[in-house]
């Protein structure tokens, strides 16, 4: 009875074992195995007396009533990125669910508590991050990612409309935020901060500011072999001097900056690249110095396609304004960390999260990080030491206790 | 009556509109477009008195009887790369079904004409190219090519059997050599030689050695988000310092260096790639400085992986020795240009032709170029003046005529 940590742990393992393979988890929304992760986790939800509906926006929720009407949500996401990590989301959901057992065999919380497994929190398949979250906060435009395709062709609204979500319905998820009083997220960190610290958790303040650009250039396919170099417009050049470019201003500006996705066309060894589309992906703290960051990137790409011959054209895919998480409720996140490992630490998130849309939302907002070994994720490499996964459920459900306390008893939002 | 090149000019519209789409030509090996143009031409040859076979290798094979049982062999590919152009390949074949046609129309030529549509000239879906006439020439090793997988993870081998062709008595084809005593093919030049110096064709006197590469930089993929540039394994970094490189190398060396073809693993945009492909294609005339070439730009992968922390690995995807025609041979293709067309100009032949197995395989070779506008292959602006395809045609009939003058008087191979 009470709260089981290492149930959490093995929860995770039973999730990608089902869910994964030797490259890492496959649980890529609005697919078979993403939905077959759900029905799973659906089943654990049934062995506990919550109700359970998916919104509008394909995002999963169970309620678990309380004393009063309000709710306090605890989020997480299913969904993985191709050849992903065990923890990435997984943690957030089966530690949310881990409290919600523990609440549930105890006498009704002073709020509702509201699991919710957010759809698409990682945008991999589309490009377009945080869909269910961002369906919820309403900041979701149906127009302008309703022409977005996967490298197989499918579109988007066809990819949702398969797991029963229509896109111009979606942003109806909105109503679940009524009488939301609060959201907690737990996550892994993603990044070496608290291990280069020897910390085992942190207190996040709030999410960097994002841009994602697709940029194209243009110059003309040609023959490999007979065609010299001052005959070439070769689209692929100008984007490798670009990346390179990209990551020089990044380092100056102290942000990131990165190319992970790349397609040439007609891709084949015997042809200069007649088109090359890069997804250049921006992030900082400021949004004044995105701004900048971005812009001095856009000033290089012209540059480079005057001197490479060819034409460049940005697409801006995605863009998140930087935001700052709740103070009370950081300060809570703070001495759940204390009271669970006896430090913690301050960190911002470079990576969004589904609490960046919550916090976006108006909604006051946490969230703890777990130490990620190596700072890796998105990689099958991706991985946490079980003591401290166990340490950070523990750290999860105080937090919630506290939230539920501070928000029953103080003014209400 | 007689030769009617206007004819292969409306038969290459015809096949161009049967097989292209509005990206170009579509006709890639061992595919369903490619065996519909293939259909379509032995529709072609079925009206001629011929007699028609596919070899082991998938080559396809037309023969006019004559008088002796030796041979001279005219050939071309109706294969091409993925949104390709109307002319590469196609003409060659078609040239030389008209100058079949004429010869059938006239008392037996002195030796057989064998007219042979190469299979797989491109590459371009397993990286392989001259499939066909390398299995006909003995170069082909089938060990080499077993592992090839195309971007479905279709394996050639089982390409290959869904057309009937078993890798490994692919090169039985050589049985079709017995005999030959002379290789002759049209092509576009494919280049901006030509059309620099204004004038419609060129006699070939070579082709360039070629060296084919998959370099593969393996780094560490991780969070776009959370990753300082300090801890990041980026091999897409390695990827385009490498590339841009190399096209420095093959300037100093006056030789051609391209990447056309990129791959990046996971390849979304959150995450640092950890994993990057690249095919390089190297062309020297020379075989000595080739290799030289090659082997500086494997030293700058070593540098260039060791400041990334990554790993560099390099896989000879294919080799071609530089290659000389027949002195004799190229001597009668500058004839026949200039009795065409004026004025004849000799030029190496940055792209590999089937031509070039022949050659290499001791057969007597030559080619005639014909100019290509702007220089443009292996894309949908590929194209060549209306006038000067008719006089290509022209001119090849003539080297045609005169080769088997000269092949039916002169000392046998």
């Amino acid at each position: 009875m009470g709260l089981d940590p290492g149930r959490t742990v093995a929860e995770l393992r039973e999730l990608h074992e089902l869910t994964g393979d030797e490259r890492g988890a496959q649980r890529v929304c609005w697919t078979k195995t993403w939905a077959r992760a759900r029905e799973w986790f659906r089943s654990k939800l049934d062995e506990l007396p919550v109700e359970v509906q998916t919104d509008e926006a394909g995002n999963l929720w169970a309620t678990l009533p309380g004393r009063a009407d309000e709710t306090l949500v605890l989020g997480g996401h299913l969904d993985s990125v191709p050849n992903g990590g065990w923890l990435d989301g997984a943690l957030d959901a089966l530690a949310a669910l881990e409290v919600v057992r523990r609440l549930a065999q105890e006498p009704p919380p002073p709020l509702a508590v509201r699991l919710v497994d957010w759809a698409d929190e990682e945008g991999a398949r589309f490009g377009r991050s945080l869909f269910g979250s961002s369906a919820a906060a309403g900041t979701l435009e149906p127009d302008a990612v309703r022409h977005l395709v996967d490298s197989d062709g499918v579109s988007l609204p066809e990819a949702l409309a398969g797991h029963g979500v229509d896109l111009d319905r979606a942003t109806t998820a909105r109503g679940q935020l009524a009488g939301v009083a609060g959201y907690l997220e737990l996550h892994i960190e993603q990044g070496p901060v608290l291990e280069s610290l020897g910390l085992p958790l942190g207190a996040v303040v709030g999410c960097f500011g994002l841009e994602r650009h697709v940029v194209t250039f243009r110059g003309q396919s040609a023959h490999a072999g007979s065609t010299p170099f001052g005959a070439r417009r070769d689209a692929f050049a100008a984007a490798a001097r670009l990346a390179l470019e990209t990551r020089e201003i990044a380092r100056r500006h102290d942000g990131l900056a990165t190319t992970g996705s790349l397609r040439l066309e007609p891709g084949i060894p015997t042809a200069v690249a007649g088109l090359c589309e890069l997804v250049v992906d921006f992030r900082r703290l400021d949004a004044d110095a995105l701004r900048a960051m971005v812009a001095e990137t856009r000033a290089a790409s012209e540059r480079i396609a005057g001197t490479e011959r060819v034409e460049a054209a940005w697409t801006q895919l995605f863009a998140s304004a930087p935001v700052d998480f709740d103070a009370d409720l950081v300060a809570l996140a703070e001495e759940s960390i204390r009271e669970t490992a006896g430090r913690s630490h301050r960190v911002a998130s470079g990576p969004l999260h589904d609490a960046t849309e919550m916090a976006r939302a108006g909604i006051p907002t946490a969230m703890i990080f777990v130490q990620s070994l190596g700072g890796l994720s998105h990689t099958r490499e991706e991985d946490t030491r079980v003591e401290h996964l166990e340490l950070a459920v523990v750290a999860f459900d105080r937090l919630v206790e506290k939230t539920l306390r501070r928000l029953s008893s103080g003014p209400g939002p």
